[in-house]
């Protein structure tokens, strides 16, 4: 049953299992750093299909069912999927598990729904809703940009600060305390905050506030200081956003993370070779580095405790043209080595 | 604690307690036979903004405000939020609550939002994951038609299948065990069910399917009857759907529910004199007929065990234009009378 401590950190009391987690990629995706640990790259973005959305939703199918398998399971034996993703009404999510015959929980946080699903599909185990819950998300780089910027054909060059969405899919397996796998021991749901950025080529810059009082609080909750963690993982914050978060630390609550923080959005690309500005981003980018790098190094023990703090930048193309700023979320959640911490 | 009974269905064992409600609705809800029963009619569909979306956002706060209000309870007493919508990446929920400094979950379900919303909040208070939940969700037949359908403009006409988006809102503060409030005692999350139908303006008949597997999941695993239930209120399967789910209910499953059911798009307009078609549909059709009319039939006495299954049709503009079929979902909540029961 979950517990809550300090102000918003819920302690997970059973440590539910990661007990299977599985991450699928595109090509720009196969050509970075991670490659080898994807656990598929597909070799067509579109993945035969006839559109960019439909091409997704298959990357999403293809991360949750090797989750399932990996955690040796069958699709009956999953009480609820959460699941969600940054199309127009998730249909990159419901029409990639629509088959699976899974209830299904839609969550929607943007680029923070790994975090928010991971977050769920954890409480759920722990309060005994479910033996077995999926968490999952999904993005692609041509689905996006058509709906949130550009059309493709157009070749609207980006700003230096821009994020590239990457083209992945992520998903895991939580269930009921297993020996000797990684486990989920705290979740902190976050609040929005509006700091009154407008410019959505710039979402690392909206999303650091969010990210500063998600870490922030979860410290200040559970009594701890960075130095008690071998990685703080935003995902994704790219360049300028993880610049932002450290200096936004240090200034507003006094807290140097950067000896132990990390960005997804710069460990899934080559940031040196790969055209990709800014750094990755998308719901696919935090699901396929998490559910792949980081729950390996934690199964092998080279990380015993991860915080894992993905961000989310809540705006719509409808609310950019309308003048809005951009709403920001992040959600945390602390991965652990299980028995071996 | 949540107690899994039968095959999906989760007992609430601490009967959670709905200690505050909340409908606003719009000109056309105002016209309606349950005006009297909002909290706060519109006399502007824009609510003095510059855009539809932007009215919705304030609906949305407004009836969040007045529910956490008539709960008697502070914003700082809310421990988390469950909201989402079906604009475009659910900006009216999460501009309608961006400065309410509460812990949010963002979720998706199109027009089952009310229910899987209300049904996370539940099992969150039930499992001790907060003390109180709200659940939240809107939509606006403006932004709604010119989102999924045509720009007002055109002034295209609609099939006598299409239903009419609510301009309305709903919420109420879920809050542990209180004497003598409704209660909700159980939940079932639905699954995905798509039986190939492709038209978007016959949703009901694209639901009806999940309803009846919902509403037959529930039965069966509570081994209860229709006439266990004072109301089966499904929402929004409108005139078509309704007649529908009645059909299948007794073709697929055996069961006669027409004595005991209702849909919420038929109560909230008045389907003789009112120009809605196949009647109301919408986030926040059933959000705003559960948080007026139906909990306070329950607070009275009239109602006591009364079963909402908001149901939702998961597609998007683009699925749609991209030949896809339209996935649907219903989720189940169970409301008591309390101690009255």
């Amino acid at each position: 049953m979950p517990l809550r401590i300090g102000k918003n950190t819920l302690k997970l009391t059973t440590n539910p299992s990661v007990t299977g987690f599985a991450g699928v990629g595109g090509i720009t995706e196969g050509e970075g750093p991670l490659a080898e640990e994807f656990d598929y790259i597909f070799e067509d973005d579109k993945a035969g299909q006839e559109s960019f959305e439909k091409a997704e939703s298959i990357f999403h199918k293809e991360a949750v069912e090797r989750a399932i398998t990996k955690a040796g399971k069958s699709k009956g034996e999953i009480n609820l999927i959460f699941a969600g993703d940054l199309l127009n009404q998730c249909t990159g999510s419901t029409f990639g598990i629509r088959n699976m015959d899974i209830p299904y929980v839609g969550v929607y946080g943007a680029c923070s729904t790994m975090a928010l699903a991971l977050a769920l599909a954890s409480l759920s185990v722990d309060s005994g809703a479910a033996q077995n819950a999926v968490a999952s998300t999904s993005s692609h780089f041509c689905s996006a940009e058509r709906q949130f910027r550009l059309p493709l054909e157009y070749g609207g060059q980006r700003t230096p600060t821009a994020q590239h969405t990457a083209t992945a899919a992520g998903a895991c397996v939580i269930s009921t305390h297993t020996e000797n796998t990684p486990c989920v021991s705290a979740v902190l749901i976050g609040k929005i905050k509006d700091l009154g950025i407008k410019d959505a080529n710039n979402m690392g810059a909206a999303m650091a506030p969010a990210a500063a009082g998600t870490v922030a609080m979860f410290l200040e909750d559970t009594k701890t200081t960075p130095e008690d963690y071998d990685l703080i993982l935003t995902g994704d914050l790219g360049k300028v956003g993880s610049t932002l978060l450290k200096e936004l630390m240090l200034k507003d609550y006094g807290t140097d993370i950067s000896s132990v923080h990390n960005d997804c959005g710069l460990l899934i690309y080559d940031m040196e070779k790969q055209d990709v500005h800014s750094g990755g981003s998308g719901c696919g980018c935090s699901a396929s580095v998490l559910n792949t790098h980081v729950l390996k190094a934690i199964s092998s023990g080279k990380l015993n405790r991860v915080l894992f703090v993905a961000t989310g930048a809540l705006l719509s193309a409808t609310s950019t043209l309308q003048g809005e700023t951009i709403p920001s979320i992040a959600h945390a959640v602390l991965l652990t080595g299980g028995e071996r911490e």
